[in-house]
């Protein structure tokens, strides 16, 4: 053993030396990283006994808020932006591609396949929407085959899932497949900005950063095509509430686009919408396997 | 905002300057430097989106087997260095002053009082021992009224509290108050070395790192007295196996010490302990609150 005591000086090597022994090269390389940067962490604040108390209570109320239906340790990444680092490591695009962003903790797989320019706002509560665009290659050319899954909240800031028996099912969620024009179509209602679950131990700990729980308002899109690299993304509303200040920093700059309003009841009677509504256009762009 | 959007190079200030408005100077401080080391050791090690589920649950399953009797975010903490770490920042101690080491989880409040010389194992268990010493100041004066709150394991590993209808309740502990002369003595069994609870994520997580949960022999006191600062610390068995990787790093070497065994039924019989025997002697030492 090269350290066999404890010193503040050197407490991390009392520590690292331990794992000698250790063959999992990666598991080491992790646990190297997250022993230094903790008691570098602890040195920096000269953290009291009380503060460490205090971290461990919230640590364990945090694990003990969980269960199938909430997931606190996520939410708690999210709001400390270590979701979005790993999503941004993990997704480094090349110019062009579509840029990812959080799958967030309401995606339900194998939500209904859907015809394009269908409805997807099962209860026709909200302000009428009419999105389309295309998926195209890094070259433009359409692709062929590109799944489209799409999901969000309805106009109170509410998932399906979060509103059983209140909102049908599958309300405001559906997958579209592209045909050879890449293009995809699909009538719904627009989105609004929401809180994310504040009751817990997240919530004390935003509310104590002064900060709020809001994510603005944004669709969700997984994007996949056979020979392409998967995209899990949304699209903000621009101009819309907290788009600057995102609760789980989800938001990038290119995934913001314009929701504009008309009021022509001659297009809306050809989109299939009601009157007044608003449109919103987006290519997604994806990136070689 | 001073930095609306997420990017992976400036990832940390887009999470830090969501703080500007928190006015708790410390809470800040701390919630800083957290972020900080986060956010550098997610992207030191380019963690993938597998290996961040597998920290989520880890830390949820973590949090979700703590309750009343068992705390495995301490444990984990302790595992790491963490709780030394913070026991030694807060205990820096002048050079002749007993060193702190972790409190650890079976100290018991309000153990009862004893005479001097009195016989703590209270079922007779193990190989008999006599401790003795002194409580001094740091001029090695000594001092009087200074209260020893003592608890350790049986010869099987074991608290009291661990094993309730197999050992008697109190057994291997109690307090005892020095005279004018600062000393105190008492009658018990030598300490063994034990395993730390290894059946929860704590312990996978030693197993991965090729650990093993064991710490070395030792006997638990808190040392205080009116007008000094209380010590919180344990006496450690020199020779004794695990010394040199005690799994909480509890071990400093000013806290390792002599348990010499001794055959002579005379000197049992005046110390009224069974022979053979181990006798222990070491002095405290406080400082001025």
């Amino acid at each position: 053993m090269d350290i066999a005591f404890f010193s503040e000086d050197r407490s991390e090597d009392a520590v690292l030396s331990r794992m000698a022994n250790c063959g999992d090269e990666r598991f080491k390389t992790i646990m190297n990283a997250v022993i230094r940067h903790l008691h570098a962490a602890v040195k920096e604040v000269e953290l009291t006994q009380e503060e460490w108390f205090e971290a461990i209570q919230f640590l364990t109320r945090t694990g003990q808020l969980c269960d199938e239906r909430r997931q606190e340790f996520i939410l708690l990444s999210d709001t400390l932006g270590v979701s979005m680092l790993v999503d941004t490591i993990n997704h480094r695009k090349p110019g062009s591609a579509t840029e990812s962003t959080v799958l967030g903790p309401f995606h339900v797989a194998d939500a209904p396949m859907r015809n394009m320019d269908d409805n997807i706002n099962l209860d026709g509560k909200g302000e009428p929407l009419f999105m389309s665009g295309r998926v195209l290659d890094a070259s433009g050319a359409p692709v062929e085959g590109a799944m489209l899954d799409i999901w969000h909240s309805n106009a109170e800031g509410f998932y399906d899932v979060q509103q059983p028996g209140v909102q049908p099912d599958f309300n405001l969620r559906g997958r579209f497949k592209t045909g050879a024009d890449g293009r995809y179509a699909f009538r719904s209602a627009k989105p609004e900005y929401y809180p994310i679950p504040y009751d817990g131990t997240v919530g004390r700990m935003l509310e104590k950063m002064k900060r709020h729980p809001y994510r603005p308002a944004h669709i969700h899109f997984i994007v996949s095509a056979p020979g392409y690299e998967s995209v899990t993304t949304h699209v903000f509303v621009r101009g819309g509430k907290y788009l600057e200040s995102d609760a789980v920093f989800g938001v990038k700059e290119s995934l913001i686009i314009d929701f504009p309003r008309h009021d022509d009841p001659a297009r809306a009677k050809a989109l299939g919408v009601g009157n007044p509504f608003f449109t919103a256009e987006h290519d997604f762009v994806l990136t070689k396997a």
